[in-house]
């Protein structure tokens, strides 16, 4: 047995990619919620992964549900980031432009997260109502997507209907997820950010535009 | 208490819209899987809903399982029954109409489906291998899509990488479902076919065209 940090002793070493407790026991939370599932998941059983004991769990989260919504905000907080980033960069660009650069940040790091959360989105527990902030949250990116994509629908005359399908697209790469190390996630992404522009009715000739006066584009990632 | 058919004694009179047992027994675990959950719900909860003995539940169903790998292939038998009527057809049609046709068929039966059992697909428990026969028939289905998608993206010289989108785009519309009834299940349906033509490359007047030539696809729901 070893004892690490403030000599709180630990029943095993650390060995989760965590930097904190509270890290670890996210990712031990997430690797189990995904792998066996939310409701067969004991904080109990999320304590023995991490090598800690319930009580230090507790003094992190008071619930599991604190720790699904803790996992849930991470799927959305980076890509809330990013956009304020963009909008404040004072760097004009075109919707087209803005939702291209978000679907393709967003998609990279669905993609390319540990473990794929976005696969607990349609549990019925989610619909709890102790996850409203992280549904605020996420209603708050849907929304963002449904601007930018109303933009473009504007100029390209497609019906509105088709407003919602960039979110949907991108959410969907959550079906396409796979284990670390992911061979090419920017290159997925970024093919799923010039289908998010397709399906809202923008040409070849202006992604092609596009793609040509961004090329730092993934940079961002 | 009423007795129903063979004699059968029931605990409560028949309230289920199926209209055998054995249909009823399905609805039953659908509405429970769906709302409370897959690992949380009992054959003993289901056959309760259903007003039935758990005895009278196992003469059907000896599993759980089993009942979820029934419930799951009602989620793609009917679209693959309605893609080999489309291709026995004799009626010659592109790559892109037949795709258009199966996108809009497949995306009409998962949004008004009674439950949304699409939101089971990423439950953990559906990897096991006694799921097996239910992924090799969806594996099929997004086989018949991928296939279709690249004799389309071979005319539209898009990249290969596209080629899995329209088979996501269509199972996205888990996310867009609501409880019956539905609106006009169809008409999103067919907005979702376009839009899986679109991430293909397929511009706006061959759309047109394909509409034009196929007004009666809807008649197909």
């Amino acid at each position: 047995m070893e004892t690490t940090r403030a000599g709180r002793p630990r029943l095993t070493e650390r060995r989760r990619p965590g930097t904190t407790a509270r890290d670890e026991i996210l990712d031990a939370a997430a690797e189990l919620f995904t792998s066996r599932g939310y409701a067969s998941t004991s904080t109990r059983a999320i304590a023995e992964a991490v090598g800690i004991r319930q009580a230090s769990l507790y003094h992190y989260f008071k619930t599991k549900d604190e720790l699904l919504s803790a996992l849930l905000h991470q799927t959305v907080t980076p890509t809330l980031t990013f956009l304020s980033g963009l909008e404040q960069s004072g760097d004009p660009r075109s919707a087209a432009a803005t939702l291209h650069a978000l679907a393709a940040f967003d998609g990279a790091q669905l993609l390319t997260s540990q473990w794929n959360l976005g696969a607990l989105y349609l549990l019925p527990e989610l619909r709890e109502a102790r996850l409203a902030t992280f549904w605020t949250e996420r209603e708050r990116l849907r929304q963002a997507y449904l601007d930018l994509s109303r933009a473009v629908l504007a100029a390209t005359g497609i019906t509105d209907d088709a407003a919602d399908l960039p979110f949907r697209l991108v959410e969907s790469l959550v079906n396409m997820w796979i284990p670390p190390p992911h061979p090419d996630p920017a290159a997925l992404a970024r093919h799923v950010a010039d289908a998010c522009l397709r399906v809202l009715g923008v040409t070849e000739d202006q992604l092609a535009a596009l793609s040509a006066s961004e090329p730092a584009r993934a940079g961002h990632l």
